[in-house]
């Protein structure tokens, strides 16, 4: 099976990955340990994913006791790095994160479990422990979450020609293209990118050149907003300050690119009714414990759908064919439901929906759903007369696929734009809903005028 | 309804579109041009999301007649870009344009009709129409379409105070941070960091301090793949060369941010049928055509379903409680089938699934669906005795899901692997096929069991 990953990026890792199978499998761990200096951690992570399992555990024992495990560590998902933290000591632990940014090595400090955490952090210098101690206290969804503290800030008042020298001392910094101006309380005041730096006199204020209308972000701003702040203004970072105004730190433009790649999982995941930690490598019985509950609440839902056909057992046993065509109505009506979900919730997403274009979207939804009903539900009818060879039998299944497809569009755009009115995230119980409407309703319109016409039917 | 854009966009673009309506509603165009002049290409777009229709056309206007109402083009979404470059003629549009980079311009030329595109051409001086002409030879989903021309590259022996004093003559550059260094062929050889050359000493030579082994992407790579490469590997810009590696332009990173959205609805519409232009603001008749294609294949595959009842109907007949449970079968296997779906696709677009995953993968949604076929189906067996009274009821029933919910996740994982497998987008068809497959199989199992039991059911 071929992964999508770029061209580019496989034609440099098939190579290392042949390489690599070959050393583990020969157990020659100096030479695999030489390849991985070579290596991006991208690659690292790529060759773990396709190793087999075997293979995987040796591999992987090589690389924890390489220097640059924690790059790698950094770049796995987050299902798969408590796996590989709990199979070295604290001492490895301390001694892999030591060499991250802060950031990551708080994010990865967060996956140990808390007893743990608390021993590795006494492992590190008393300046590091602090700084790994207080990103931890932030939220993983905000911005004080997301954001690293290996940036360059200068007070206002230096000189271009300083600010430049000290660029040179500052090999860590994660965004070196720009400088941030912060005053003595360490406020942020604005913005130098590298550029009008080169482009300044050496003798000229920083504050004389800075930007000092910056975008900047709170601490506790969620991280997609975040995310889509970077996207939205096409920036490469941006400042994260506190209440006060500190500068606390910044986010970098390939931390809102994974943001926005988790969210639009998580849009998908939700709509589907899955948790996000449900992944294609999940143990079974995880994924099982994680989906149950939907399920269950499903069945409930389904329940309902069949209790109405209940109320018509009558009709039914008078004309079977009846239940023949029920899962048309069904099965129309789910995939009416699900069109009009994916373009409301994506609408959403992609902020194309507010309050005006709110109700012309759902008058919009609402007249598709009876257009495609009316076409649908004619198509529907002439195979039902073609069928069964009843003219009444083919207006009832072509007036309920209409009434179906009507109540699908109106419900699948009218639920997800209720509920996120209300506050609440439209892509977790949009879909139940919604079905549950759809199929209830699709139901007593097909049964109910099946019931009324049944003197035609029989 | 509130977008989900950030607060702190909102916050910027709030109280302008309050003001810019107040001078739309009084007419006052020059008020409104002057507060265009300091707002944000992505506050405007905005605003005119959120203005009502008629507000809208006034404000349009005199967007057009503004300065700036390239940029603001070249943010807004294709569909809504036609319909405005339609109100203004040629010599506008040609006026914009030239103010845009040219892969924008080139983007935007390639909305209008071709005869237009042609007149329009012909305004430009020859070397833009040289450039936008070519650049409009790249196929929209490539590289090659997504890359700009406003970069900076180098003679390779070029020093590096000479370097400075070109970076400080190309202001238009949209990638300041990297100068791309080329032979004499313009073929390319490596890339420079302003940093580095801020660090550098004034009389190296580029070839001294550049990084030969820089990534890089042909003409003709797929959009997506670029953009994966962008977000796999954190750059900020990557070269585009052509097949004899001269360097043709560069991607930045907000572009692979676009590529990586689209992607994702792509895939999320695929999955529901829908076609990409098919959007919140499309007109009604416009998004009946393009459904109506899905929902009548959809038709077919729902009489497909109804054929496999039709095969029972005789059972119906005599125990009808048979139909009053079909609608559980029906939904629980569709519920089944979208979480699997959907976790083995977006695996697949995640990169987390290849050739020795995927029967592992599939080996574990099928025992996922198995296990929660064995519990809901428990659960509702037990549900259909209280109701109905008759344990073999409860029996049929409760088998009917586990083979059901089998299929389900069985399918649900099958069914994308081997369409990727066989080079065809697993998001497209899958949904249909998974559908019917396991619609047909519920139905076969639960009425052909029925049947089979029929004398205990009675």
């Amino acid at each position: 099976m071929v992964t999508r990953t770029p061209a580019g990026a496989l034609a440099a890792s098939r190579p290392y990955a042949r390489i690599i199978r070959r050393f583990v499998r020969k157990g020659a761990r100096d030479e695999a340990a030489r390849l991985l200096d070579r290596m991006h951690p991208a690659e690292v992570v790529q060759i773990l994913r396709t190793l087999p399992p075997a293979e995987r555990k040796s591999f992987t024992e090589i690389l924890l006791s390489h220097e640059r495990a924690g790059e790698v560590l950094a770049a796995l998902p987050e299902s798969q790095v408590g796996e590989l933290l709990s199979q070295v000591g604290d001492d490895r632990v301390a001694a892999l994160l030591s060499r991250l940014p802060p950031d990551d090595a708080a994010d990865l400090m967060g996956l140990l479990p808390p007893e743990r955490g608390d021993a590795v952090l006494k492992l590190f210098d008393d300046k590091t422990a602090a700084t790994i101690d207080r990103l931890m206290t932030y939220g993983k969804e905000t911005a004080g979450g997301m954001m690293t503290t290996r940036y360059v800030a200068l007070d206002r008042h230096i000189r271009v020609s300083e600010a430049i020298a000290r660029i040179r001392s500052e090999p860590e910094a994660e965004m070196v293209f720009y400088l941030y101006v912060i005053d003595e309380f360490g406020r942020l005041e604005g913005v130098v990118s590298l550029r009008q730096l080169v482009l300044a006199k050496p003798e000229q204020e920083l504050r004389e050149i800075m930007n000092p209308k910056t975008l900047r972000v709170r601490t506790d701003q969620p991280r997609a907003d975040v995310a889509e702040m970077i996207s939205h203004y096409n920036l490469l970072a941006i400042p994260v300050v506190d209440a006060g105004n500190v500068l606390a730190g910044i986010i970098t433009v390939d931390d809102a690119i994974d943001a926005i790649t988790d969210e639009t999982t998580r849009e998908m995941y939700r709509l589907a009714g899955l948790d996000t930690e449900d992944r294609v490598a999940s143990p079974p019985f995880d994924s099982v414990r994680r989906r149950l509950p939907w399920m269950v609440i499903n069945l409930g839902t389904a329940i309902l759908a069949s209790w109405v056909v209940w109320l018509f057992e009558g009709s039914i046993a008078q004309v079977v064919t009846l239940a023949t065509f029920m899962p048309i109505v069904a099965g129309m009506g789910g995939n009416a439901a699900t069109q009009t979900l994916t373009v409301i919730i994506r609408g959403i997403a992609l902020g194309e929906i507010d309050f005006s274009s709110a109700r012309r979207a759902i008058l919009k939804e609402a007249t598709v759903g009876l257009s495609i009903g009316v076409l649908t539900g004619l198509l529907m009818a002439v195979v039902a007369i073609l069928w069964k060879g009843k003219p009444m039998l083919g207006l009832v299944i072509g007036l309920a696929m209409v009434t179906n497809l009507f109540v699908a569009g109106l419900m699948g755009a009218l639920i997800p734009l209720v509920l996120k009115r209300l506050g609440l995230d439209p892509a977790v119980s949009s879909s139940v809903l919604v079905t549950t409407f759809t199929d209830c309703c699709g139901f007593m319109a097909f049964l109910g005028l099946a019931t009324l016409l049944m003197p035609y039917l029989l």
